[in-house]
């Protein structure tokens, strides 16, 4: 059988695939993450067997290398494995390094692309990562990649090149983006907006300067967008409330939603 | 009442999200390109008016100006109006412009985010755009910014950078792409992967290197990959067939596909 590599979205259920709400409704085996909610681990059928892999009973994060073993024994029985994961599997998820594993195992392995919070985080607060005549492309980076010992990135680049620059799990490392941005020339006034909890009913975005970033706690989950795009508050996403989406659910979920 | 702007992702229905689907079912009006296929058109309540914008009725594009004025006019109604585009509205799809126009009028405007080619393109040939140890981040661009006399991007410091290069709409600057990613200091062998017709039947995969780009006629609509994920050949999405997708859909909708 397959084991399928599904993106579950930003977080509300709205932004879920077609195609990852039918393999929710009808896998055998669900996987899932602690970025994962619970308005969509809801949408697994009732017979399947679910492993959360957020955390382990003790309260400690599972090891990737658990997670694949996992999967690879999962993925050896006859059985319809969904492995769902927060955003996109192929952006910044390990999917690769799950499907990697799979494979070598000869496991059959696809992936879902899921709504990822690097565009519709910055959505939410009403900004588009890209606009014409003030933002030509946008760029996704991590903040893992500011530190000075792991980067593969060269932040001068980052900071000539023109586009909206997107920056995930950067709450603790904001100074340091800042930082490297002025060094490479960034303007000090670049606009900066932080969006904590995207998408999501605890969402906030905060609107500063480049100069400013990093002098003032950021709540994460959060999504950094730099550059003249950050300034605009245009059309924002708005999940809608959870009964609303009674006609389109399937009738085999877990949950009567029509009642 | 509102307009949505929606994206309808890179093509197959599959990776429409429900909150499109559920839009796409119950509003009164939508308005639609021509990238936007059957099969996700075919959704469309069938008491709903459409508009498609792709052609005119002479085979000429609907200028963005004649497009603007359609949102505004059906914006004004007390109905509830869809502008469904492909992929994702923020992403090169004007979305900021219409969003603009619309809000000049007191128009209510939400935005609904697509799944993007620049993430479901390379996935669908099995390219993660991030990858651990391979690729830290990625940037997306259009073609259109290859040419020097509109460049607002600085192509060497897009060499430098170290990200995934995803570029959309690149098939006829193909050549000044590689030229202008060359003198920027990118290796000649630096892996690319061409993606035509990403997540539909039609898609076609072709592995180069940067030196060859531009060598052979690239088919449209293409996603160009540049750099070392673009070597990769992991799990892909692949689209199911449209008839296992009737036990999610709508009955509303205007097909009975559970017939």
């Amino acid at each position: 059988m397959t084991v399928y590599l599904v993106g579950a979205g930003p977080g509300t259920a709205d932004l879920l695939t077609m195609r990852a709400a039918r393999l929710l409704a009808t896998a055998d085996v669900v996987i899932f993450d602690r970025l994962v909610g619970d308005e969509i681990t809801d949408m697994i059928a009732p017979w399947a067997q679910r492993f959360d892999v957020g955390k382990d009973p003790n309260g400690r994060s599972v090891s990737q290398v658990a997670i694949n073993d996992l999967l690879v024994t999962c993925g050896q029985l006859d059985q319809t494995v969904v492995r769902l994961k927060g955003g996109d599997p192929y952006v910044f998820g390990r999917g690769g390094e799950e499907a990697i594993a799979l494979q070598a195992h000869g496991i059959d392995v696809e992936v879902v692309p899921g709504i990822s919070s690097a565009i519709a985080g910055p959505a939410s607060a009403g900004i588009p990562v890209t606009h014409r005549g003030v933002a030509p492309g946008f760029t996704v980076l991590t903040g893992f990649q500011a530190s000075a010992a792991k980067a593969r990135i060269d932040w001068d680049a980052a900071a000539k090149l023109g586009t909206t620059l997107v920056i995930l799990m950067g709450a603790a490392s904001a100074t340091t983006i800042r930082h490297s941005l002025l060094a490479g020339g960034a303007p000090p006034d670049t606009p900066v907006a932080v969006v904590s909890y995207a998408t999501t009913e605890r969402q906030t975005v905060t609107r500063i300067e480049l100069e400013d970033l990093g002098s003032a706690p950021i709540v994460n989950p959060a999504v950094i967008v730099v550059g003249p795009a950050a300034s605009l508050d245009l059309a924002r996403f708005r999940s809608s409330e959870r009964d609303s989406a009674a006609p389109i659910l399937s009738p085999i979920g877990p949950k009567d939603t029509t009642a």
